[in-house]
């Protein structure tokens, strides 16, 4: 049985809370939990009874690791990586959420600290577990798509009214999140590009600041990447548009895929239209075969991953979402985040991190921001992911 | 009836030239048409008998030009406005093929001169007809979509292999045509952006020179677009992908509208979301329905252009496509380039005409480009648009 202790039980935390002491994950037990807002606490008492600790703050709840022996990190985002740095010098396995960190430099010390121990170390990227883009990746992987061309991601299906950006202090702002749609919502976006289709070489984006809120950080990016074998990529979000759009394109050689509605769609060419273009003689095109893609039909979201993470301690598993990949995304993120502040191109192998943590510092420092804040709410985030 | 003169019978050209003289445009007449190329007159005569002047250089059909009433000017590119210009002179109404020109600068001239004549000036911006997009048009001009906020346009449906590159040596050339996928097969998009939602103020583009296929010109192009109010942009478009894609989308506060397939569906939300958002206190979203908007079935494509020049010319209708409106689309054409070109945002109204004509002179000096032509071809167009 895996001893499970949680720190920060607000939206997605009180959640993890719940499937794990309701017996969902096998090999999985609840033993404590860990939040500084005393309305958390209470909630949890209620909820839990005396069956679960309580500690009101980490150095308190560190102090109890040998409790535990896996620490999941729900707080909020800027501080994922300090809690994980102690999680490892305790000796425990760590599964943070999403997003990793805000900016990059903070996420490779965590990345060291996990490489120092010898314990495992995850990140909740629970749409790895989604069926759709795990055939996707599959048919990428498995070259049925033939050498990729393009993707043209359109994830516009996050739409957010006022009261949620006014719903605590911290939310869309700088010093709370470090940004907006690409912290907040497509941390599984982001991560699912590179998952399927790669890292990026150079990104240049836009993006808009507070266009369809009152709030400071982005609500609208429009970005355009390239690879190294010529393939793009275009990713446009944002929170302001209703209903929005999830629609994702991968288009390769061998055909085009779309992904939208939780469907898969192929359209297929007989033959690859590389091999074509080199024999045709007139004004055609291959003949294309219009596919529903079959999947497994398996979507078990944030069980999925804490599932996996019991095989992966227990009989040595495969790690669905390894914590050290949660650079990856982060870093598009960033790149996306420092193209639109620079209006310049930005390669993600060579990211200017100091550059991008000195302008984040810089943004926090100047904000002269005043949010109109009802008060502290934990929102009902279920059926949400 | 309106007498007609074609110059250019190749591949358009020779279309419009069978739908007059088969009447199937009521109150036109083909009188005369002009090509350099033997082979074309050959098929004209042959095609048409005595019943067709036939003429080989454009001086001497425009010396004759008492014989006609209106000339149809279906050349390589560049000609259009010259060709116009001395029809104009010559006092004729004018229809030219898309696109109106390849620079700025150089159908400004033509618009110039269309103003001192009392003559019509129309361009074959057929898809104008086109049912879809004049329902589309009515949608955005009616409020029906609300305030807009992003249009993102895939229009990657124009797969053409190598053997199409290499029919002519013109094709695909910056001498030849100015451009690629731009200047060929995108006019129409690029005059139904602005038709429908306008000429946005800025914008930022990448584009691949060559990448699929043997040719110097643009096969591959992402730009990004701004308007005043806030609203974006996103055109997407390609000659290198099989099966390709055409999907527009334009969004608003009263939701969003995707043509595809033929099909306009609208996602319409029951309030405006800019009222919802004031008054929502959680997490949702405005209630919107997925409705399937009927079109009036009409898409006559050139016979609608050719039909409507008839009832301009004879009832004094309102035109479909104004001749002066050409330059439209041209512009943002020319700024994606002018963008792509040097890596730099380019302002639609304030467009480097002089450094967009030296930059295409450059590159039509130093081309290196030898082509691998089979022979000058005229392909069989017909079905395309």
């Amino acid at each position: 049985m895996i001893r499970i202790g949680i720190i920060g039980i607000g939206n997605m935390g009180s959640q993890h809370c719940r499937k794990i002491y309701n017996g969902k994950v096998p090999g999985m037990k609840l033993v404590s939990v860990c939040d500084t807002n005393p309305d958390r606490l209470a909630w949890a008492k209620e909820t839990f009874g005396e069956d679960v600790k309580r500690f009101s703050d980490s150095d308190e709840f560190y102090a109890n690791s040998s409790l535990i022996d896996l620490v999941i990190i729900a707080t909020e985002h800027y501080s994922h990586p300090d809690l994980a740095i102690q999680g490892f010098k305790n000796n425990l396995h760590v599964l943070i959420e999403k997003p990793a960190g805000v900016y990059t430099k903070q996420v490779k010390e965590m990345n060291e600290a996990a490489k120092r121990v010898n314990k495992k170390f995850f990140i909740m990227y629970n749409q790895r577990t989604n069926c759709v883009y795990r055939k996707l990746r599959d048919l990428v992987q498995s070259g049925e798509i033939g050498t990729l061309k393009r993707m043209v991601w359109i994830i516009t299906s996050w739409y957010r009214p006022q009261s949620y950006h006014d719903s605590s202090a911290w939310r869309s702002t700088w010093g709370g999140e470090g940004g907006g749609v690409l912290l907040n919502q497509d941390p599984h976006q982001l991560d699912l590009w590179q998952w399927i289709v790669g890292m990026p070489r150079r990104v240049r984006a836009f993006a808009s600041f507070g266009k369809y809120y009152n709030i400071e950080v982005e609500d609208d990016v429009t970005a355009y990447a390239e690879y190294d074998n010529g393939m793009t990529a275009t990713f446009i979000t944002s929170t302001g548009e209703a209903p929005g759009t999830n629609r994702l394109e991968v288009s390769g050689t061998m055909g085009k895929v779309v992904v939208e509605s939780n469907t898969i769609k192929f359209f297929r060419n007989r033959i690859d239209e590389r091999k074509f273009n080199k024999t045709c003689t007139g004004f055609g095109a291959p003949e294309a075969w219009e596919c529903i893609v079959p999947t497994d039909g398996k979507n078990e979201q944030h069980i999925g991953i804490l599932k996996n993470i019991v095989d992966v301690i227990e009989n040595g598993a495969e790690p669905i979402a390894k914590g050290e990949e949660g650079i990856l995304g982060l870093t598009i993120s960033n790149a996306i985040h420092l193209s639109a502040w620079t209006d310049k191109w930005v390669e993600t192998d060579n990211l200017d991190e100091d550059l991008f943590y000195n302008t984040l510092q810089e943004k926090i420092k100047t904000s002269t921001f005043k949010k109109n804040v009802s008060k502290n709410k934990t929102l009902d985030v279920r059926g949400t992911h």
